[in-house]
């Protein structure tokens, strides 16, 4: 119980000491590295000699707010269904997400984008840094409520630079194929987070069960994160594809994918219940899979017959998973996942790289004529077979699986360091740890906190 | 009371295989029919010689985008003002709005897009399924909470099929325009609807009133749905329009004609009301009036003056409408109406069809120049003159009532057929039957539930 | 108590038949004067040796649906944090909003668009009358609650006037650049909304505390309003600037500086609050300080590092102030200020309107390129210095803020006139006034309501 005076105030500083290094160090750097790209630089863009229509901001523009909203609407409110823990769910994706937006530019920019000593930013660095912030938010479910935001802000510090070398090395190195992230932003989200939820195991999270549901109010908040990730999914897949065919293609596909899992979600959720009533948990989530599942491959040739396979599959392993595998992976492999991200994002994703493989594997000329340059062009300019391409996308699900698990678990012991402040385990899913929380709510709570508050400062 | 069990288990079964069956059917459907159109296909696009720039995903997407949010967003939050029964009305709008886009992709691509054998899907395809499912969702409305998951998914299996006839008789057969649907949408979708309705009429429903209102949250959650909605309107009507002037003239008109029902609404809320106080029912529905007069008409030269006087005109019958024709409907006509759809779809839709009728009959060549052949081609080809369009335009209307009364009675007999299952009178307007509800809400529920269960099994 | 029944007749009739009033006069102005323009007239726009591909329909339409999102979900759910008000918020926001966008085309059009006699109408006039819209609601939120819906139409009446005219002398007159409104939208509407709200200053407001807090579910609401307005906050200052890399900077330099004033406003509201916990109301605004104090410099050359400057700057000021300067603004000013418009909207309106001014300052022919046509045209035609640009950027603001304040007391002074109808001190923050309320809710709030009520025709 010593030191508890000092806690308090060392728990005061953390969270705002943390914001405000970060900032000042992203700031810096943004000042020595940072600049506009030719087409945001009034001089650069106005040196040659193109239309205003050719800018870049009219063919990405709408598909960048689509991925902007589903970051932080979407993914916010989804969090929000747990019933005293809404403002810390759709308060810490707001800063998670806004610090990973500053640091992924330049992850990113140092990888992908840097010439002449300069990060160059525009339409697609504000996209791949929102995709960034999509992972950081997948790695935040399976953690969620049993850590605060200064260890989250160290984590996401980490994830962002594993999660930009992870995809560097997939793009960059292997030539890999992956526009909706299947493997960068929803395997590597997911397991990152189960890495990092593995190494925090906390034996007696029970004491905390009471708050781990709903109530009705608030699964319907967190049905508007779903409904707003479900509708703007399609542009998730399709906001970073070539353009033309390509990105209605993708939208096509995972527009039909959706639709699928969410008829196989609501037959699953209702054929494994006792009495045929249907599980919120699993519409919020397990609908959304067919999103997830065509994230490698909505950009090929998948056909809309294969998107509806795909979001078939997606949904029924999403919902079997969330009866039967979630518990399993407490019990047997002690990983609590608060958002059950295993059942939406890791199974659906490590599915959805499987078949990308498989439709890369099938890619012929005669299938994608010309547009075999767009897809895949290391197979249209011979430098690798279609199988070649096919292993090549395999490879790339084993690296990120390995750069999650290292990663996340690297994670969770750096967040194991002592200084940091966690709520105990009979404080977790609870906002008024973070959070001043009107009367109304506190009148109700006030007194199980009190009588174990000691719990705390154990 | 005999076969409770089995109609327990037959209950459990019946939305789970409904699901599982018509997945199945449309799936080998989509392998064997649904092909990527011209715009869509890698190697059919790039044969063309066009710039990438020349894709309608440019030009339709973002249309698209905030159609998919009213649907599926708008809708389902719309019908969530019910007190216990926001579970479903955003469940059951996304289950049924799925399958609607799956099913409409093959109905209306058989009608309108089949070619050599194959239905070729692509921006039009997507937008055309979203307002069939618009459809469904407002005659949803009309049965909203007397009935359950499976008969729902009868009825939108024949309701797309009628839906998708009716249009092509409207705009193939007839040469009628209406862009944004006052006739095949709002009309068709409100009078199955209620057809629908009238056949399943309860004589008991006051058994379940207690439940019909909203309660103060619910109502704040309808709200969601219905700014949505009115914000995204404009996309509504000019989503499927010629290109240029008649995508802005349509966005412009439906903005001008929203604003004036919101304000006529506000204007006769107060003035119907005992004491001049506001109802929420009417803000959250009769205010979008002004966007279903306008469905034929805003593509039309319609002026913004005539924007302004449509939309004045279709917030006061809609608001009139809910506090004095709905007790009638159900009174006198048999019509239990949940969501007020004769209001707010019923009345405006056939209000936007006799002033779409007027503003044709009024089209010379001198007011739309050469765009005349862009909005009534028949008549700038001289095949028509505009009072025949404008007699073709009411001919329309009288199809879609025929449509509509006829289908909707149909698919209540069908919907009566033994086998599917009903909630009992006193369990209407409650998400218990359907769904595991959080225990908070259920400790209050459960007690009148237990007492009327041998109800459910009469 | 005389004449209390009269008076409730009166407060009954006010609102329609201002509403009425209102529409009927801006229906006669639209009959006479309102016009489409030419990307808008079929006719027009057909006479042109055009594609279709170059209306500007599809430059600007997406931008004007995520303004049209934020004007009407995103200040009406901000505006919801009240527990017993989120009708109200909600619902006169729509209602101001809707005549606001009709008042203004006719107000807008005859200062910058008419031509011969008429207001031509198209894609820029829609996002101008939205802007004026945002301005009526951030007024409006510093009077909320304490004022009913017809003196609010009325002050609506009387600021878009002001607005237009306000608007007119910077941008035309003063040749000042304000792209995003940190001076035409925010200071403005800001200090108008805050004069109003001191000549309406209520000594006994103290009666009505109880209900100026926020509860856990009506936070969650407001939280809509945030985020929404938060993601789309770069399509606000980017709508009407010059197309090509102006758009795209303007969305780029806002979106960082938002990530800025996120981190800030977390570190802060930390920092400030007695025990570390984060206080609602900072992260439900100040996290927003970052649109508004770029809403002028982010069209200009302010670098990315320049936007991560002015978002935490702005979000630093925003947080301090409603931790410490609305209690004196209160206390030592007589201003009541409910939603802190002066911590979001006031001070970094002003803080950009300087930023703004330097940036200007610093502009030189290297850096904009032929680019500077576009963003200081006065400046490339050598009219005037970069410096001398700056001195005009400062002096908009003065007349900005003179316009705001005198404007204000004139319509403070105008809403004191004794026929309008007020709630009473204890009765502030109530739906219950103006709206039937659920039952549910209604019978929590009965007792007090009746007790106070002879209070209301004091």
């Amino acid at each position: 119980m010593a030191g508890s005076p000092r806690r308090a105030a060392g728990r005061r500083l953390q969270l705002p000491l943390l914001c405000l290094l970060f900032q000042g160090v992203t700031a810096i750097l943004f000042a020595i590295f940072v600049r506009y790209n030719h087409e945001t630089d009034a001089a650069l863009w106005h040196q040659g000699n193109h239309s205003n229509a050719d800018n870049e901001f009219y063919f990405r523009y709408p598909s960048f707010q689509d991925v902007h909203v589903m970051v932080f609407v979407g993914f916010g409110f989804l969090m929000a269904f747990l019933q005293r823990y809404g403002f810390s769910s759709v308060g810490f994706t707001f800063l998670l997400a806004a610090f990973a937006l500053q640091w992924s530019t330049l992850v990113q920019g140092f990888l992908h984008a840097f010439h002449s000593g300069h990060i160059h930013v525009g339409m697609e660095s504000m996209i791949n840094a929102d995709f960034c912030a999509g992972a950081v938010l997948i790695s935040l479910g399976a953690v969620l409520g049993k850590t605060g935001p200064a260890p989250l802000l160290f984590a996401t510090l980490l994830e962002v630079v594993l999660f930009g070398i992870n995809e560097f090395v997939l793009l960059r190195v292997l030539g890999v194929k992956d526009a909706g992230g299947s493997m960068t932003i929803h395997t590597f989200g997911a397991y990152f987070g189960l890495a990092l939820s593995r190494v925090l195991y906390r034996p007696q999270l029970e004491k905390s069960r009471h708050r781990q549901g709903s109530v009705y109010h608030s699964d319907l908040f967190a049905m508007i994160g779903t409904i707003f990730l479900w509708v703007f999914w399609p542009s998730f897949n399709s906001a970073p594809t070539a353009l033309g065919d390509e990105q209605l293609r993708t939208a096509l596909n995972t527009y039909y994918s959706l639709t699928a899992s969410t008829l196989s979600t609501f037959a699953l959720s209702a054929l494994v219940s006792r009495d045929g009533r249907l599980d919120m948990v699993h519409i919020q989530n397990a609908a959304l899979a067919g999103g997830v599942v065509v994230g490698t491959s909505s950009e090929m040739m998948l056909t809309p017959f294969g998107a509806l396979v795909a979001g078939f599959l997606a949904g029924t392993v999403s919902t079997l998973g969330y009866k039967f595998f979630t518990p399993i992976l407490e019990s047997k492999f002690k990983v609590q996942d608060t958002c059950g991200v295993h059942n939406l994002h890791g199974m659906p994703g490590i599915l959805g790289a499987l078949l990308g493989a498989l439709v890369a594997g099938l890619a012929t000329h005669e299938a994608y004529g010309d547009g075999l340059r767009d897809v895949f062009p290391l197979v249209a300019e011979a430098q690798r077979s279609a199988t070649s391409q096919a292993v090549h996308q395999l490879f790339g699900l084993f690296v990120t699986l390995m750069f999650a698990f290292v990663g996340g678990s690297l994670g969770g012991l750096l967040l194991k360091l002592p200084f940091l402040d966690y709520p105990s385990d009979s404080q977790c899913y609870e906002d008024q740890i973070y959070w001043e929380v009107p009367e109304e709510h506190e009148d109700k709570a006030q007194e199980p906190l009190r009588v174990e508050e000691p719990d705390t400062q154990a």
